[in-house]
């Protein structure tokens, strides 16, 4: 498939490499591509500069938010979560319409010290405040409960868990499962439409205290039943 | 130990049992014993009448809030969670000074239809509103992410699951995990200080969805690393 994966830090490049890997055309997305090509001190978020990793990844093309999810059949939202409205409001309604929007995004708000809170409680989500921003894009809520390189190598843990899907469109969820599949996730649960992402967006707290108690990101939920 | 469970529903009843099964000294703490007692209805929340389970746990007294917690040494809060400040302050302070408070209790709030959203959201919980109205009791969350059954008899799931606790008090967490352990649990992970509840109390999105997804009550999460 043609993929735009929006967002270069380290969530967006593990994402855009996987997919690359596995044979997919992607291109990753940014707000100005040369500022991101050229940027040589790691970002706000610690990840590394985007040259090195660039020149490890030939097969993976840099360009503008829009100019990325024109090209694509399939969208991923891997940006801040706090970022996420304004970056697909510059990708554009009109190259969004239609496509898959995959968001793996947490709204975590960092203003109020450490661990951060969510800025959408379980009254809403993110998933749905994309889905109503962009009526005719078809948002699938995945991965946002597992650290950037559990998401694409699930086999790194001992063994497999559990991720989950939430969406209004059952076609878009099948695609999203199928990758899922294919990056090696054994057991998805479909938890129903898009307002369930405020169950998946809510793992957060718990997620934040189990990465303080356990001293490591390498965990995921596995769902025993 | 002396045990006072203070909530004659589902939970209550099943910690109850369990506890007396496992050798403890168990009264149930009820608003008024005469009422509940008689009770030949089901409760608001499902609970059958209550004399027919008492008739088969002959052992577990029935008493007051106040006279329950007064004379135990660890009082387990299985109230509804909108109801359990007030319980506790039925229960009366002077008889939860220096105690372990086990809460096991989710803040639901029904009152925006289903399913339910959380009273408290992640920047408080009620485990910490509990130990701010009751600072010389030492309060353990734990349990409140899994159903009643589970909570007393782990087995019942084809491979462990995880449970948590969270605490400002250490020996208090340590009497808890015991208990724990007693009733079968294999995998309890400490979260931290009782600010850590609100990762625990905000699994219940996930949860109440999951219940949804799976059409039964019998799962958990089991943390892989």
């Amino acid at each position: 498939m043609k993929i735009a994966v929006l967002g270069t830090g380290t969530v967006g490049r593990t994402f855009a490499a996987r997919l690359a890997e596995l044979g997919h055309a992607v291109t990753l997305g940014t707000c100005d591509p040369a500022a991101t090509a050229s940027r040589t001190e790691p970002d706000a978020m610690g990840a590394a500069p985007f040259a090195p990793w660039a020149a490890g990844n030939p097969g993976i093309f840099l360009a503008t938010f829009a100019d990325a999810a024109a090209g694509a059949e399939l969208i991923v939202n891997a940006t801040h979560g706090a970022a996420s409205l304004d970056v697909l409001a510059l990708a554009g309604a009109g190259n969004l319409g239609g496509k898959i929007i995959l968001d793996v995004a947490n709204p975590l708000d960092f203003g109020h010290g450490m661990p951060p809170t969510l800025l959408v409680k379980d009254s809403d989500s993110l998933g749905e405040q994309i889905q109503r921003a962009y009526p005719a894009a078809r948002v699938v809520k995945s991965l946002n409960t597992v650290t950037a390189g559990l998401m694409a190598h699930p086999e790194r843990l001992p063994e497999p868990g559990t991720v989950f899907v939430s969406g209004n469109d059952s076609d878009a969820k099948d695609t999203v499962t199928g990758i899922l599949a294919d990056f090696g996730h054994r057991d998805v649960i479909d938890l129903g439409d898009i307002t369930t992402a405020r169950g998946a967006e809510m793992l957060m707290p718990i997620w934040l205290r189990l990465w303080g108690a356990l001293g490591s990101a390498e965990f995921n939920f596995k769902i025993v039943r």
